[in-house]
């Protein structure tokens, strides 16, 4: 038995979605043909206009409707603080929080030598270029390197690091707080955890 | 910040499928922010064409592109052996497997009393009006029944088997063999697999 075409045809996209196996695909496939055609005109019309009705802004590189986006052309905000963040996830995620009132910068990837992307890859030479051009005007006062404490993300906030203090003297950069998340257990936590979480003590 | 409607739009109808959750729906949406349009709108085509370019076999109820579908029109299959599955990824299955000859019956269910579906919810009745007639012309000859071996799978075939038996006589009934999986172990095996795989034993 072949199986139709169009059955196929959206077994392979759904495929091709992280974390989206063969039979994973195939068994949305499958549900989806139990579902209502306005549902799937829904969907379909979702994923055709997902791009179409989103902007990148050209300042801050998060995903919005509109170009600057609603945090960079918001006044209450303060503009002088710039958080650093790989995905325009980590800015939902953060906004979710709601504690950070100030702006910020998604690099939309990390530098990744393995897989091929360089800091030339990501946003990180606009980012040196908003700093430096808005030194002249309001000057930043603050760039919080909010990328993940993962390999790539510690060398990438390195990196960001390490060639703003060479070119702007005047500027604190500071790197979120690692350490033992909250209701972890000390007894399970890895070494190198322990390790942040004894190097970033605070006093009590 | 007030998340984008094409991207809350999108995360919605990710979570309408089964065991997607409102995290992995807001990580697949902005996964496919980084693909080319024109792969959103083959995604966004298949999806608009799953059942505009597929029908439901009448005599089986199978999902093909032909009606009726490329089993039952078959004339080198056995169409006197009928194997009731219970949605049509289990004929997807057996077919794979290529040993089975005959044709198919899919339910599209299974008797689920706590979910409100009886035998006139699922294509009972169709198959109890299938075999009937078709006494008259060529007999059919075994009827397999291959729900799943759950609770409601055997409850389904228990009832499949209890009416056809009291209505038509030399009708042989089967249902698939339950016991140990292959590459299983004794010693993990649950009592109901283990009960099951004692009284399905067979000559050696």
């Amino acid at each position: 038995m072949r199986v139709p075409k169009a059955i196929t045809n959206l077994v392979e996209s759904f495929e091709k979605l992280p974390g989206v196996g063969p039979k994973t695909a195939q068994r949305l496939t499958y549900y989806l043909l139990h579902v209502p055609q306005v549902e799937l005109d829904r969907f379909a019309d979702s994923l055709g206009n997902l791009k179409k009705d989103t902007v990148i802004c050209t300042i801050c590189h998060a995903v919005d409707e509109t170009d600057p986006c609603s945090i960079c052309s918001d006044t209450q905000r303060e503009q002088t603080v710039i958080c650093v963040v790989e995905q325009p996830l980590d800015v939902l995620a953060l906004e979710k929080n709601g504690r950070y009132h100030g702006v910020y910068h998604v690099l939309h990837g990390k530098i990744d030598p393995l897989n091929n992307i360089g800091p030339d890859e990501i946003f990180i030479r606009r980012l040196f270029t908003r700093i430096k051009s808005s030194q002249n005007g309001h000057t930043i006062t603050e760039l919080i390197l909010a990328t993940n404490p993962t390999m790539e993300g510690e060398a990438t906030a390195m990196y960001i690091a390490k060639n703003l203090k060479s070119q702007i003297s005047n500027l604190k950069i500071t790197r979120i707080g690692r350490g033992l998340p909250i209701g972890a257990d000390l007894e399970y936590a890895d070494s190198m955890t322990l390790q942040r979480a004894m190097e970033g003590r605070s006093d009590y």
